[in-house]
């Protein structure tokens, strides 16, 4: 196997862990105020350059309208890129596993952070596909330390989440620190040249979480949009439906003040929260912020609770097979790119989603002009 | 611009042209009988080894399902692959023009294949960034030979169909020629190398033979299924169906005899005709046949309409912008790859295709399995 990593020659350097927690609440104070709503100001030179391509107007589709944000994203109206592009596979435990909530045992996460830096699963494969950078983050797996590897950031602030069908998941300290580190990821990225960043990751039971933040947040129901995880039968589904209705009951009060930060706390994991800071700081460096399916769209959710304006910067890969994402999507208005049943997660629609966003640059930057060439342009230009 | 063909060294050699029309109905038949059905014996081993692999089983939806079909197809079950893959753009005119059909005129085809081959044109720029091979053929368009390029394949056999409106698009015996000199361009494909080929065209005006074909063969009804084709607008549409209404009506004689080849030679063009030629010498060849959107289902319509098997081998790239392209899918129980209202033809939706498809290779191929790792499998296993 071909190394995981192209776009990067030297060892990933490590983040901050935001120990001091009396500073966070002003740090993500901070960060939200830097996230700006995307000017919609090169859209007609944009689009201009788009009709006037050898091409029937409009005949691109939706990669026309990638085209268009990236434009305005990137603030530039020629030589806009998705690449080179960073995804962040970070992994986090969950507490709820032991109420039976999945197929997999917990040690599964671990042994799939090894996976991950030996270059065997599914996001390895697809990343190196579509020539995406894949950096592993150990935010909060149970276990010790992993072996050193050049992409693997070691940042364990946690040895995973608390049962939340019993307690909080974490506290509002632990998550806003899990908060900066995603943020701080997303620096780092752009520090090193990705004007894009992918979301990934790795946490057994972690669409458990994920369906309750999604209920909290938007008012859905748990036994409208509770799924099979990574392969629950119709009996696991069940138990695992009432887990998360426990667990809403149980943290009812907490719901009811409508804070998103005590919401991800409570009902949500390490790296849910790290993601909703990855994208949060995604849309304060003006980055491209693409995301996969069910547990990027609920760290999503969280972010976008937090302040509506990262939907500027988002790039929604896939509609997943995992019950409920559609209607999930219906919900928050997002059309994704793919409609492909997948339910892999790890961050598997983030290199799909990145070779169309490449299809749209490179179009938009690369096809001829009427104005540059013998061909007659349509009557209806 | 890089070179829009990275798979190839040298010149394209040229093609026959099947001047002894009295030989050709027996090549057809010929190779009509060389299209077997795909075994699926090697469906329970690929699954198997899908199932195998350190991701919930399923968790990769379609990607999956083309591992198999690839697998099948192939007949291997490790090593399945994709690439090389060419794409065939087959120039051709259309008299049906001079009614009004189009928002370009006539001679944007000719212009349109001097960009193909200038490299400046939406399926140069797809193709490059797939990685797929371009190979350019002038088959039918109105006027001289074009300058010699080394892509380009000049095999002119006539000025354009004449007015499917008042005449036969061509004779039988034209026809014929066409459908094999595209039945030959899928045999040069794999001589060259190639496992993949994928339907390109450029024709203007395309989109009325094409739904008359879809009439013709399926029983649709215009007012149904026509469409703004490269930019009508409702004027022209209305325009368009009644040419169509006319097309049809002239020609029942011919479509109630249910001919395929003299249906597709009395409504259809000279590139529809290759393309059903080039579909049914894949299919031939055990070659992944990769669809564009509405020219391409017409010209798969005709190969199916000759040979229902071609089926087992065609991938179809996406459900195109063109009206009527949708429910057409569905009349074929047709479930396309994408969906993202793509309507620029030229081929276009094959490199988008081909992404998914090296995407299903490469995880089949290369991802760890359970027995080679420390991953647990899950309980459902």
């Amino acid at each position: 196997m071909t190394s995981s990593f192209p776009h990067r020659d030297s060892k990933v350097e490590q983040v901050s862990t935001y120990e001091n927690t009396a500073e966070n609440e002003t740090l993500l104070r901070d960060l939200l105020q830097k996230i700006e709503p995307v000017s919609d100001s090169l859209c007609q030179a944009a689009t201009h350059r788009l009709d006037n391509l050898t091409k029937p107007i409009g005949s691109l589709g939706k990669l026309e309208e990638l085209a268009v944000r990236m434009c305005c994203i990137q603030n530039k109206t020629l030589g806009i890129a998705a690449d080179p592009l960073r995804i962040y596979a970070i992994a986090g435990d969950h507490g709820v596993n032991e109420e039976g909530v999945s197929v997999f045992t917990q040690d599964v996460t671990r042994q799939m952070v090894q996976n991950f830096c030996d270059g065997g699963a599914g996001i390895n494969v697809l990343a190196n596909t579509a020539g995406a950078e894949l950096c592993v983050v150990d935010l909060a797996s149970k276990g010790d330390c992993y072996p050193e590897h050049d992409s693997l950031i070691q940042c364990k602030i946690a040895q995973g989440t608390q049962n939340i069908s019993k307690a909080p998941a974490m506290s509002r300290e632990m998550c806003l620190r899990a908060l900066l580190i995603g943020a701080e990821l997303a620096d780092k990225a752009l520090k090193e040249g990705c004007p894009s960043i992918g979301t990934g990751e790795m946490g057994v039971s972690n669409t458990t979480p994920s369906t309750a933040l999604y209920c909290a947040y938007l008012g859905l129901q748990p036994q409208d949009i509770t799924g099979a995880g990574g392969g629950l039968d119709s009996k696991g589904i069940t138990r695992k439906t009432s887990v998360i209705e426990r667990a809403l009951s149980l943290h009812s009060a907490t719901i009811k003040t409508g804070d998103p930060i005590d919401i991800l706390a409570t009902l949500g994991g390490y790296e849910i929260a790290a993601l909703a800071g990855l994208i949060l700081g995604g849309a304060a460096n003006n980055q491209l912020v693409l995301l996969d399916g069910f547990i990027a769209t609920a760290a999503y959710t969280a972010a976008w609770k937090l302040c509506p304006t990262v939907k500027d910067y988002a790039f929604f890969s896939h509609a997943s097979a995992e019950a409920g994402h559609k209607q999930i999507l219906t919900k928050l208005d997002i059309d994704p790119l793919h409609d492909l049943g997948l339910r892999l997660g790890e961050g598997s629609g983030v290199p799909l989603a990145l070779f169309l966003m490449r299809c749209a640059c490179n179009t938009y930057n690369q096809m001829t002009t009427y104005s540059d060439t013998d061909v007659e342009p349509p009557d209806n230009l």
